[in-house]
């Protein structure tokens, strides 16, 4: 992998200051400050940072974005299949998935201390399998920076997109780890069709789930139980996400409580990414209810949203802005959202900062802990990925 | 004031390349880029960045923050009244208003290219006027970064908290030019009570007025429009602003259509701050109803917040992410909000980016225009105040 590196005198989560000896990939050994000092090769002098595991994006679309492209005025649309219509005519006149756009994305959201990510990948009829096959290149060409784990995303349908199902399959047996979905309701007009299709490719092939619901209010709540349920008879739970779930901001009490038990019992995630023009799912009443909540940045700059700018910090605070969250246990919550809940979602192995974890680590230069991490996100001082620097100061190294 | 100033190569929002030449505080000449080389003592080149007249931060409590005394957890309060009182116990023992710390932030948000600010300062039987001389102090001290703009804020109520109203009128005496108010049912259960005090107020010194409204729904679109007619009767049309107004995002239609036409012909403006987790003001519907509408960063990490950042561009996005605006047309509103809207409001004369107005300018590294500038809010390559260099690549210089 690389020489040994040492991480000397970085202040913990818990307050401890540490020297971190990186060997191998791995975090080899974690010991109080100023007694590591003459055992490795190369040295970096944290002078009291905060030292957290690699930041975790969950949600994010590297194949869409406009980055590098110059200004492109987005052309609002009205219903969601619109707006689809409208991304597929950008594509086409930008000549397809690019992956010097997306190289251009990966590379920021590294810079800002993400060290794995899971990105959907769109698949139509139109696109073919080009989007999926330019991110498994690319995902070798940036795995020193950050782990990539892909979601085949019928972004177009379906059960009504003629040709998504086989493309579906093909992608994962390309190496595509996780089998999406949209609004089986409000795109394929067929919640048993889509959800039958999605949990099928995924029994068959050991993929994980992460299906988009924007659907809204009683339909999105309902469409949610039905996700539930397909976890449970398939005995996928614990590998299965829902992205967005606005429905949950938008129930009464007793449909959301029923709702969030359902998800809970049947080991069903929910994604969100923050500040929207509609209800959002309520992280705190969904953890408490022992909902796993992750967070990802969604769209970049791109045919969806001019916005975003790939921090998972900067994303933590939007989320805590718009959930009213304010105390340090909360703040903590929001952080959760961004590294250890979002790796658990993923599959990560290990996840954390302690000796025999990964060496991907992030710094940040904060006078305390993890909520002014949240609420200040300043530039990350320095990026470990695999125990090797990639970034410092806000830029790649 | 000072020696002149040359803006090599700037580009305008309407995408023309110009020199902007500055002299004794004010843009001197604006002409075609390489056609003032010769003219000043002092060059900046911008190298195409784009120009913007200086940003006007609409809201926020200099008085409040806590930026340089290390983090302090927020205490989550319940009501209004409960937070109020754990924000003076809190007060109290930091000793009372801090011109350190309020220093610390105007130069914060200085290096954000904001020019202008409109500042909040608590008024209560505890803290006197100690704040309000505070800030007048500490505005002089800032002039040559930005414009500070203070309003007496009754932070614990006007018409129930003994001496409140004498210490507004002695506040306004001594130089501050806004009457505020605060809930007047939520806070003083005193509609007409409050609003006859701080209209009265206004009257007799010729301040302008911003009342902080957080009351909800039917109860707050009451209070909105009989800030409204108190604003018609009396004839201080134009010199009135309500901060939040978060009943505009609650009520029903017909209330709404109601509610923005009576402040539209009223001449009462509305500060929104974006992603709460209660509804907001619709900015695109109060603006197509004549209503003018502002942005303001509210708290920075304070006791009512510890988000925030004090970036107005940064606010802009936060406010388009939550409106969901994506179109130029509507990031070019979000603009407006931190820039000729809130000057608007402010009262400052000739704000702009033409020959005569003040030299108050920002230069931001984006590819294109204004929403760009919005959208992606990169730290700011130079700040001129009064024709003079204040900061430079997101410092102070």
């Amino acid at each position: 992998m690389s020489g040994a590196l040492l991480l000397a005198d970085a202040k913990l989560a818990d307050g401890r200051h540490v020297d971190v000896l990186c060997e191998n990939g791995r975090v080899a050994r974690l010991a109080p400050a100023g007694t590591l000092g003459a055992s490795a090769a190369a040295v970096e002098q944290l002078g009291g940072a905060l030292l957290l595991p690699g930041l975790v994006e969950g949600h994010i679309h590297l194949d869409k974005t406009l980055l590098g492209v110059g200004w492109i005025p987005n052309r609002p649309g009205g219903s969601v299949a619109e707006r689809i219509a409208r991304e597929k005519e950008l594509r086409a006149e930008l000549g397809g998935p690019s992956p010097e756009r997306a190289r251009r994305l990966a590379e920021r959201v590294a810079a800002f201390g993400t060290t794995r990510l899971r990105s959907h990948v769109d698949i139509d009829a139109e696109v073919g399998l080009r989007g999926v096959e330019m991110l498994l290149a690319l995902r070798e060409e940036v795995r020193h920076l950050l782990d990539v784990q892909l979601v085949a995303f019928p972004q177009s349908g379906l059960v009504t997109h003629k040709g998504a199902a086989e493309l579906m399959a093909e992608a994962l047996r390309l190496g595509v780890e996780v089998v999406g979905g949209l609004d089986p309701a409000g795109i394929d007009g067929d919640v048993e069709g889509q959800l039958g299709a999605v949990f099928g490719l995924a029994e068959r092939s050991g993929a994980m789930v992460d299906i988009h619901l924007h659907d809204f209010g009683e339909l999105g709540a309902f469409e949610l139980r039905r996700i539930a349920a397909w976890t449970r008879s398939t005995g996928l739970g614990g590998r299965v996400a829902v992205s967005h779930a606005f429905a949950l901001g938008m129930v009464d009490e007793a449909t959301f409580a029923a709702t969030a038990a359902a998800l809970a019992e049947a080991g069903v995630a929910i994604m969100t990414n923050g500040p929207g023009p509609v209800p959002m799912p309520p992280v705190r009443q969904l953890t408490e209810a022992g909902v796993v909540v992750f967070a990802g940045s969604d769209n970049i700059r791109d045919a969806w949203s001019p916005l975003g700018d790939g921090d998972p910090l900067s994303t933590a605070a939007r989320i805590a802005w718009r959930q009213g969250f304010a105390s340090d246990q909360d703040l903590e919550l929001a952080f959760a959202l961004v590294t250890g809940n979002a790796a658990r979602v993923l599959g990560v192995e290990g996840y954390g900062l302690h000796e025999g974890a990964a060496a991907d680590l992030v710094a940040v230069r904060v006078e305390a802990g993890v909520p002014e991490a949240v609420a200040a996100h300043p530039p990350r001082a320095l990026v470990v990925k695999g125990g090797r620097v990639v970034a410092r100061d806000g830029r790649l190294a």
